[in-house]
């Protein structure tokens, strides 16, 4: 049987190694990811960030075992993104922990991923684990990630629903980057709500979501959307129904508590996002940004790839001793541009 | 007078007009980058990072000040990356009262940037303006960024000297994420040293340097250096004088205490680079990657621009509708690969 049918019918151990595979870009990933795409496009993709210290990592788990109690039992996959360290290889601590905790349960995966590639390719290839876990029959993808720049950014908007987590009592100078990260919630988490200061916290970020940052958090990536689908715009003061208030909650994610009221704010997200075609245009844009990253990686490849050995090193001397601009030299390396037209997995 | 003659006589003018201008690409900006070029090679680069709430700005901004005590009178730098936010264009509340702090000042100035475009293209835009400062005489160049993603990572690691900034009372989840960071401090700071917990994150900071993160943090991004400058490799056992020790420092930023220390600190790491040759290598290293990302930059934008219209669109239906997988859109869109060889700006 091959792979990726096995990795269809349910088996753990296949898809596992799928994942391996794809995080490698291995041939043998590459062909499980095309043989598995017909069978996506019905996962729920949520992305959780907020900034290091907000317990994101215990909320994502009561979320997931909350999720697991819903009519039918859906399948949870976590993705848990690691920007953080390109050298150590970026094993979280925290992972283990947690895969303690939910390692009982069988409708549940876990799976880290850590930035060893280039930038470009860590969105890419969370998309890529997503349509993965999609085709295996995952309802409910978490992906979880730290959240204060822009990579994370980048992450959490191929989510459908954006889950910005909060936590009381943080410096007052962070508040302005804040705002960056709101813009992109659809639902907003104050977690350790039992710790000094929550209700401040709730009412400042209630006041951020009335004081103008809703129209924008209203559908995260608009921007964007509006970019590359501006045919298919819907504008938004035509049908006031188009429009999303993000809800602001409260949560003790270690003592579960407030994780069903951010379960059933969840469902509310996604029965908005397929009322008003939202879904789809998410889809659509992903789908769209994950072929421009794939094409950007085989392009610089394939282009470094085929340069005559030497040609990069003797610039970069000249480039070095000033003999040469970098644009000069940019110029030069262009010259030798000769991208073979082949299929890029075909051997 | 051409614009670069008058950035290198001190016009501040020039300077800025030429910072746009690099910051959007033109090909007048890309011209006096050229112009500018063989003049650049002095300054010291120091990136500092560090969580939200740390109180990096004000610890930019007092040491700034300092420097400028320095004998000759140095003149400073600023560059204010701002990643987090690519919806509102990134401009950041603590900056206006940064520039009212520091307005009088002729020998210093202040320019942030927003992450508008590419990922990639942050880490290459900052060297770009190093560049310009750099060839304007400036001494010092202050990179500060907010420090927890991958992004923020890659830019610092393109200055000489990285000093990463903490705080005390962060939550204990937060430990694991700093292991990261930690590897590429070259200075260890921690702010806002009047706060309880201060001698606690110190004993904390020196025991995971003494613990073994020393050696990485020894020399930050020695790994890519390694990988691409393998022959030039300075063995660390056989020169015991090669091996950095990052200091841990206690700062008020905010009443200037402890800055005086942080500069000794500053002076004292770059002696070690120069007379180490790290400097060379850090040079050529960023050098090197800056002709990498122009390189993809231009790759990726002249692929899509020859694009025949259309192509992209129905391609992108097909998947949509699961006819087709991203792989095989991505095989065929190569096949229009065209791009021409021409220089990129001689129009």
């Amino acid at each position: 049987m091959s792979l990726s049918k096995s990795v269809r019918e349910g088996s753990r151990i296949a898809l596992s190694r799928v994942l391996s595979q794809v995080e490698n870009s291995t041939p043998i990933g590459l062909h499980a990811l095309d043989e598995l795409f017909p069978f996506t496009g019905k996962a729920h993709k949520i992305g959780i960030t907020g900034p290091p210290g907000s317990g994101k990592s215990t909320l994502v788990n009561a979320l997931a075992k909350q999720l697991r109690q819903l009519e039918g039992e859906p399948r949870v996959a976590i993705i848990a993104v690691d920007p953080t360290s390109p050298f150590s290889g970026g094993a979280i601590l925290g992972d283990r922990v947690r895969m303690l905790d939910l390692q009982g349960d069988p409708g549940i995966f876990i799976r880290s991923m850590a930035s060893r590639g280039a930038l470009g390719g860590l969105s890419s290839q969370t998309e890529a684990f997503s349509q993965v876990f999609d085709a295996a029959g995952y309802d409910f993808i978490l992906i979880e990630t730290v959240g204060a720049g822009q990579s994370e950014v980048e992450i959490v908007n191929l989510a459908h629903t954006t889950i910005v987590v909060d936590v009381p009592g943080l410096g007052d100078d962070i508040q302005s980057i804040k705002a960056g990260i709101l813009e992109i919630a659809d639902i907003l988490v104050v977690n350790k709500a039992d710790q000094p200061g929550a209700d401040q916290s709730l009412r400042y970020l209630k006041s951020m979501i009335e004081m103008g940052y809703r129209p924008l958090a209203s559908s995260a990536g608009k921007h964007k959307l509006a970019e590359s689908l501006s045919k298919e715009e819907i504008p938004e003061s035509d049908y006031p129904q188009n429009l999303w208030q993000p809800p602001v909650l409260k949560t003790i994610a270690r003592e579960s508590i407030g994780i069903e009221e951010l379960v059933i704010e969840i469902l509310k997200h996604q029965e908005f996002l397929k009322n008003t075609r939202r879904w789809q245009l998410k889809e659509a844009w992903t789908l769209r940004e994950f072929v421009r990253k794939r094409i950007e990686g085989i392009l610089v490849q394939e282009f470094f790839e085929q340069l005559p050995e030497g040609v990069l090193d003797d610039l970069m001397e000249k480039i070095i001793t000033r003999k040469m601009s970098p644009t000069a030299a940019v110029d030069n390396l262009l010259t030798y541009n000769q991208i073979t037209k082949k299929s890029h997995y075909s051997e």
